[in-house]
């Protein structure tokens, strides 16, 4: 028998779903299920955008062209224009799913060998396109004791090396829901421009940022032109995960043309989400804030419930739909394991994602857990239950 | 500025899309133009597959599991064994078209530096896909000469070396149109089996084979089970390109487990366009009688047409819905475009595919074009007008 790919076996199996046989059983066992370890919110998809692909009318589902249609593309940079970014449709590639527009982003500007630093924790399927395209992630720290800040200049310049490409973040952040601040986009800035260094930013959850705090994006920084690299996706910002529509957007016009040809390889993004991303644009303003509101009442009943329970850190984050959390346990993988085979409250359990598949140094983060706040209240509480009911019976 | 990859510079354009603004101008120019370019067949979706998305109670558009909805894995199963392919849902990956079956097939067999035969010419983004992935792709030649049959066994073998991991086909094939036979798969079977190599089969135009011959799928040949890898599509089988999905099928679980890893990394494939597979496999079995006449007759216009024009050869493609000609010119891309930037006949001109991209090996196919007959009877008609009167006005 042929045998696999040295890369199909380093592929990581996500922390998201790993531990989803687990979950298949609890269910089947009757017990319910309450699902924070993936960010899959509950939120309704906006009629109107549904209604979009409901009322086109399509006689042949044809290929879109591979950038996108344009009509979507001139809505996008409308959307954009809205939110200070200043691009045209020349600019945009449309891209399926954010997954996508990240592993465009990887193919386009390093080649095997390359090195691309995260700080860690990060959202681990960056592993995977990384691993995919032979390309090595450096992690520098970030700590759930400063509330996962920026790395200081020195950890980025220490971890420079002639093969480093492009540094990545993620902001508002998966995992850690950190906002990056004016001044630290400066400090990424001033580090990509000195060893000219592409800054990939997705930017999936830039409406999810609290407490007024304001998103800026990797694309207004000024002298960044040819640098930033900004990665999108409609999924979380209209609950529409399934529509697989995402963005690859950059002024740098010699990316784009070598993104393009990736683009080509793969013909063209799904059709009928164009149409639902062309129609989202168009929402009334008061979308958001609504959005907006129900998120902020998520976080901050989350945030109060973890920080209540004994021994449980949880830093409250500025942005995205997530929160990490240090447990009084040793391994969180195996309480994870542990709160879907063995414990129940009322019928019910609580899934999480063991945040040591989100850190790349080994070790790191075994203590910690990620929940993603997108259930309604209601839930939140009885997951919260679970929580606090299984860390005492656990410990003891 | 930072520069591109290596390998975003080694990206051959697209031979299907690189003359597209070519044939934008011209129809600025109000030119009308016949793109026999592009397998976009101009048949309708099918209205109960249209509808099935249209009439979903879809409250929120969610990622569906990685490997594709339950419920579709079932319906392909079914719709397999009605194709005499014994599969379960678990030999299943729904993917997003075709595009990231092949990848998945590439990334879960092949490391870098790996090779891979494919008989030219053969569907250009084979390459595209190859170069993101690090794989070396082995042309050996079929000729329009013997119809583009199956290259003899000692082409396959003088290719061979320690790191040839796999042989990819594409049947009926896409350029070429030719469908291999039984005997021609059997002699794959042996080259895969004596060297332990994987057959990646591409039957994305299962359902097109003409005058009665019949199909012989690479999942079906015993003792491949562990060796075959079929790489699927609803795009042309339901004209439905546009939605994206595909799948990857294999009886190998080492390399389900594998392709999983890198399903996971993308998190899911289009939910829309699954619940249109769904429905589809449900369509009345007359859908594909009426589709099959249609595509008869527009081919044997097609070829009639070629074959009466002076000094065109065409061998009669025995399935897909290609067609390679060799024209009485020397280079058939400066000729494609000519027809697009220099002539219009009646007002309108017709958009051929230069058939040297098509083939890996530098200086071949440059006299041909493939065509797709992807257009009713009546714009082939015209189209071939096109091409008579344009040939005649090229060479004088």
């Amino acid at each position: 028998m042929p045998s696999i790919s040295i890369r199909g076996g380093q592929m990581p199996p996500s922390p998201i779903r790993k531990l989803n046989p687990f979950a298949d059983a609890a269910k089947k066992r009757g017990t319910k299920v309450y699902h924070l370890n993936i960010g899959q919110p509950d939120i309704e998809t906006p009629k109107a955008v549904m209604d979009a692909v409901r009322n086109a009318n399509i006689k042949v589902l044809a290929y879109s062209p591979s950038a996108g249609y344009e009509s979507y593309r001139k809505k996008l940079s409308l959307y954009y224009k809205r939110n200070n970014i200043n691009v045209t449709p020349s600019n945009i590639i449309v891209t399926t799913g954010g997954s996508e527009a990240i592993s465009f982003a990887i193919m386009a500007c390093m080649d095997p060998g390359d090195e691309i630093i995260i700080p860690e924790p990060f959202y681990a399927n960056y592993n995977g396109f990384a691993i995919s395209a032979g390309v090595k992630v450096v992690p520098i720290p970030s700590s759930i004791d400063n509330g996962f800040a920026l790395p200081e200049i020195h950890e980025f310049e220490k971890a420079i090396t002639s093969r480093t490409k492009a540094i990545m973040i993620c902001n508002p952040n998966n995992p850690t829901g950190y906002l990056y601040s004016a001044e630290e986009l400066e400090i990424l800035k001033e580090i990509c421009l000195k060893y000219d260094l592409f800054l990939f930013s997705d930017e999936a959850y830039r409406e999810f940022c609290y407490d007024g705090k304001k998103h800026i994006s990797a694309l207004t920084l000024t002298g960044m032109e040819n640098h930033a690299i900004l990665l999108d996706t409609i999924s979380k910002r209209y609950s529409a995960c399934g529509g697989r529509i995402g963005a690859f957007v950059t002024k740098n016009a010699k990316v784009i043309k070598a993104a393009m040809k990736f683009a080509q390889a793969r013909l063209s993004p799904p059709s009928l989400a164009q149409i639902m991303g062309e129609a989202a644009v168009d929402l009334p303003a008061d979308y958001f804030s609504k959005v907006h509101a129900e998120y902020t009442a998520r976080r901050d009943l989350l945030v109060k419930r973890l920080q209540a329970m004994e021994g449980v850190e949880c830093p409250v984050p500025g942005g995205a739909f997530y929160a990490i959390a240090r447990l009084p346990i040793k391994d969180s993988e195996k309480f994870c394991k542990w709160l879907l085979e063995h414990f129940s409250h009322e019928g019910a359990t609580v899934m999480l994602a063991p945040a040591a598949g989100f850190y790349a140094t080994p070790g790191q983060g075994r203590d910690e857990v990620r929940l993603a706040y997108v259930l309604n209240e209601d839930d939140i509480n009885k997951a919260m239950d679970c929580l606090e009911v299984g860390l005492k019976e656990y410990r003891n």
